[in-house]
């Protein structure tokens, strides 16, 4: 039997190091980003253009354990074989680790019912150079009830305009499912799940929760400047090397 | 009162991100190194040359998280003045978290009594790109508790010639007091203490020991071959960017 070519549309789990990347959308040519490192070995294995949809972006020096893309391809052999050609092809900083044929319609960032990130910090009076690219250097001790007070208020449907951007449309409303900081033998750790994420959400909310933790803030002020929704309350953001995209679920899963 | 200068001995704690270097120990000026690079910001701040003593080696792309280096520098101000001006001037791969005057005659490598490495290995179809620079990728599943009997027949003094080259003189005996592997939530980590060790003994130990836990080595062939004496019947070193320096002890502490 002669093989013969076939569009397959595709979801995979990508990992990713976004120490090198100015982050995971396509942008000009000059500028490496995940998004073009992928269609770039796409299209070389597909010998046509091809173009993948994310789950959503991700910023310059952010990393990924669980980011969810998906695109078309002609592909005439197995799907464990454009697994295994697209890992021996793709740069060290980028890896799909699950490759499957995405579910009819599927679509990464519209049919995505909830998100998880998580946000290293450590505290030390030096600087950690082997955790300087997935870790926030924070130098003086952090107050982790009161910070997991302030997160606390947090969860449930609210509009989070004091912590970032919509990506698309105006709605600044959301909603949080967990939101907390655990203590790690690393340092610290904020994990927080939504249904979506504003542009620079997470950053903002640890940033401002880390204001609380250092003292800078109270917990009331805390709350108050998330009540206001103005985007001017929210305490710098956080550095983007302590991201990590953990995990993208959908309802059919 | 005019501020004097005076010659000080200081030891210090060092931390370093192997990725980006020759190794420890001072190459051709052309080879970035961490001795290099700390003698030249030592130098810089002193206005004459500076030269440093380490406690030992570490490869390319080994790391370390306690390093201990010992140096003679003419400094007029305070220990945490030149601490501060170091971290300010090293790059962010290197950074000095502990800084204090010598106890009188130190030497950071023949006073050093006890040396402890970690070796971070992880199991996976596909590669991690957040982990590839602090460990190695495995891809079949190991039988930790026949890695863990292999290791446990390496306690006391032995000859260790199968894993290593002495460093200087002939001696190739020494002294293991712990060897066990742990899992870890990212993975699996070997910890070794000796009172010192043989060029590339403990990566030449993982290898062997992942032999045994893959199934390429019985337990009795890895016994049979440490026995032997002979650095041929090693399994290959495994790679360095699972390698972490963790501490270097001594008598007075």
């Amino acid at each position: 039997m002669t093989p013969h070519s076939r569009r397959v549309r595709y979801k995979a789990l990508v990992e990713y190091d976004g120490a090198a990347f100015y982050g995971f959308q396509r942008q000009r040519a000059d500028q490496r980003t995940v998004q073009g490192e992928l269609e770039r070995v796409l299209s070389d294995l597909a010998r046509e253009p091809v173009s993948l949809t994310g789950s959503g972006r991700t910023d310059s020096g952010v990393h990924a354990l669980g980011q969810v893309i998906s695109f078309t391809i002609n592909w005439q052999h197995t799907t464990g074989a454009l697994q295994r050609a697209l890992n021996a092809n793709l740069p060290d900083d980028i890896a799909v680790y699950k490759l499957d044929e995405a579910p009819p319609g599927f679509h990464p960032r519209y049919d995505a019912v909830r998100r998880t990130y998580r946000y290293y910090v450590y505290t030390a009076d030096t600087r950690s150079p082997t955790r300087r690219q997935r870790s926030w250097h924070v130098r003086h001790p952090l107050d982790v009830d009161a910070m997991n007070t302030a997160a606390a208020a947090l969860i449930g449907v609210h509009d989070f305009a004091t912590f970032g951007m919509p990506p698309q449309g105006d709605s600044t409303v959301r909603e949080l499912f967990a939101a907390h900081w655990d203590v790690d033998v690393d340092g610290l750790v904020f994990t927080v799940q939504a249904n979506a994420f504003l542009y620079r959400m997470v950053r903002s909310l640890v940033g401002s929760l880390v204001a609380v933790g250092n003292g800078s803030w109270s917990v009331d002020e805390f709350v108050n400047a998330f009540k206001a929704q103005d985007r001017n309350r929210s305490a710098a953001a956080a550095p983007p090397q302590g991201l990590f995209l953990v995990a993208v679920e959908y309802e059919q899963e």
